[in-house]
């Protein structure tokens, strides 16, 4: 039977993760290990420089869980270190409340902890599911059932080393998704704006604020899928070189002070 | 004029951060911004909510720096949407107290930082050097001169949009760095163990330690440069898709169940 | 109705603050504003250099609670200066696990968020208990029904300004519990110990060990009565001054450079 | 010669350790201890549950200093538990930019600071200088000169164990001081005030802001040395037991349910 590592950004209790372990338990055993807080604005690194707690908990439904203090990247480490015994067949972080699309890769500490997954060899998934725009309350079941799906043929078919696959799924009932796209990361459009404001001691501080990101809807990539009603699937590697730009910085005449 | 933005991973007075402003002094104006703390291990993301503060300091040879309770990516955005008044021409991270090679990428706060310049459509560069082997001082003037190299170079010649020069020096003095190499990103090695302990109340902690990553020191890539002795220059881009696996995983019959 | 604001040092989701809350909605209406995380050993000051958030939680039992990323004291006062809008009788801060003693007044949180009850005019009750010897998991439903009996003649007989009863129980049945002793505080006796250790980096760090506190038993005293199998109420004002030796202090020759 | 522990609440790097320290260096050795960072709104407890970090520093006129990750009152302990290994004769912590008088010892971290010296066996002095009421840069010279002389007489005369001496310091010349007084702590006047905003996000946060507190400038209270131009000393002790009351609780007929 495989076993299923499940972490996620949000914290261990934020409902997402919940709809994830509940839809994956139908493929083998689960064991969640995820924050013991949301890390959504905070940080992904590893944390080397303090030690970490390992607690007990359980998620809404009674599942067990295990949650530390460290980073959803810290708890796939600690798992994989040796705090989980059992070895792990593949990784998945989610459902993240929010879309992880195009450029969105840099910040996703939901992306960050299944690459943390895939550094150590296991084939690692990504789910995030884009939130209803009226502002209404997200119900995760069709992006877990879909994270299943996905999870289903990792295990089936296998991974090249060091990918991760990165799910974004509409706010739709399952039945109002078209499909599942195989995309490429599109390109975001990011709108944020500074908000100054003065403290009731007279002191400025500043809101990182503006309109959420927007991003090209074009066809072929994640962000063109989601628009028209799809889930995406992006492939992703760590290898972020951008090959094509080598050779024309190798005539940047280096030798000259 | 070029107006140079500077910032960095590991705090406004950490050492490296120092000698790469003054470096930088001599191409044009240089506007210092960084964090009032070491990030290096506690992560990187764009804070949206809680606001931010911003404070006037100085470098220990009186520069004058901006501050920010905020990550480094949240001192490029904060620059750059407008706490800075005058138009950033580079925006250039480090010096980092340490490499960031390889899968590095992931975890790095210097690179992060610099990303932030190239998302908002900045040249940007970020600058590590590999720490002395026998645990010494580290002396960043001949990473701060082959920065000012580098930087020199992109006001010169320009970098396409959303891409970052990610330049990694070994500790070395200037002449027996062999020279510049334009590099791919190589193949990491993490040795990280698991360090159990108990507290004096017997409580078990655990440290994600173990042997500093090695890396696989092949030619053509930025291990391999600084393993021979070179600095390596490695262009990223920030599209991690990976093409190579789209067409397989479109054959893996999405439609079934 | 009389209408009691529950606290805590703890948590929201501490055992005792439910126990607390369960044993107090006898007396009237009851209001749970606690910390969303344990301040335990971080510390209680009132924030005032950043803002606060508040957000609806739940207690165990599904009774519905506020929480905020403030501290202890911080809750009180938000509460008290207009996010809870009917005004409140009494405030109540616990039930800690552990006991607050002697000079522990000195770092006690839950001391603390009473306090500022008291600062704000209103009467307050800090109730603590002794954690079981052997470890076992602690049963607060006596120390409950103890700080229901102590806020009942609170809001029946009323305290004069700025009072803190501060309560005392130790872990046993209540039929076990030998009665109520009124106390004044006791000798505590720290045994505090450095135990240096050293990280996979081979850099040192500390931390502060030792046993726990001891104390007098000293007939009259907080420390005694616990010592004896009684619980503890000491009245605490908030006027620390050393009366006695004023005198002797204005003959130190303050005119002398 | 004796030897004088200093720490403080601002931080190591604040203005007001480094007049103590410097006016301090005249009755003996100096050793400073102090946090890495800015307390004042953040808590005062001794931290058990996490290991400390300690560093080697400097003041800004070259003194070497100690510092850690900890409290003032973490400093204050590791140094009396080992990592200073010569024997302290008296802990001072100051200056505290902003007076500590009245009610504010139950939030004051620069005297729990003095109060870890004291419950340590030591005696302890605290010192905090009022800011200047039109907001400009604060002057420490003259509250360092009184600190000294404070100081001095408790090195030569000694104090009772388990008390702290509270100073403060009006924001006047030394000149325009009108004397010390050997005070009891008077009656804060606190004025805060619920301040609601909305994030650019549209969710609600609070400042707990409002007027600074004022006091009642009574005859023979430290508020009222200060509102005359005197520096005040209040003698402390740790022992809040409010003796009055305790008669007539025990009238409040306990053994009823």
């Amino acid at each position: 039977m495989p076993h299923v590592l499940i972490t996620n950004d949000d914290g261990v209790h934020a409902p997402g993760i919940l709809a994830l372990a509940q839809a994956l338990q139908t493929l083998g055993k689960v064991t969640v290990f995820a924050p013991d807080r949301n890390w959504s604005a905070s940080g992904h690194d590893k944390t080397m420089d303090r030690p970490l707690r390992v607690r007990e908990t359980h998620l809404a439904d009674g599942t067990p869980a295990l949650t530390s203090d460290g980073s959803p990247a810290d708890c796939v480490a600690l798992a994989l270190l040796g705090v989980i015994q059992e070895p792990v067949d593949v990784v998945v972080s989610g459902i993240n409340a929010g879309e992880n699309l195009g450029q969105d890769m840099t910040y996703s500490g939901t992306v960050t902890a299944a690459m943390e997954g895939a550094l150590a060899g296991l084939p690692a998934v990504a789910v995030s599911m884009k939130l209803p725009a009226n502002g209404s309350k997200p119900d995760f079941s069709a992006a877990a059932q879909i994270a299943r799906r996905v999870v289903e043929r990792v295990l089936r078919f296998g991974l090249p080393p060091r990918v991760v696959l990165n799910v974004n799924v509409p706010p739709l009932p399952l039945d109002q998704i078209k499909g599942i796209r195989i995309t490429r990361l599109g390109e975001r459009i990011y709108r944020d704006a500074l908000v100054t404001r003065y403290d009731p001691r007279h002191k400025p501080y500043y809101w990182i604020g503006g309109e959420p990101p927007d991003g090209v809807p074009e066809e072929g990539t994640d962000i063109g899928a989601l628009a028209e009603g799809y889930a995406s699937i992006t492939p992703l590697h760590l290898d972020l070189t951008l090959y094509s730009l080598m050779e024309s910085l190798r005539q940047w005449n280096w030798e000259e002070e």
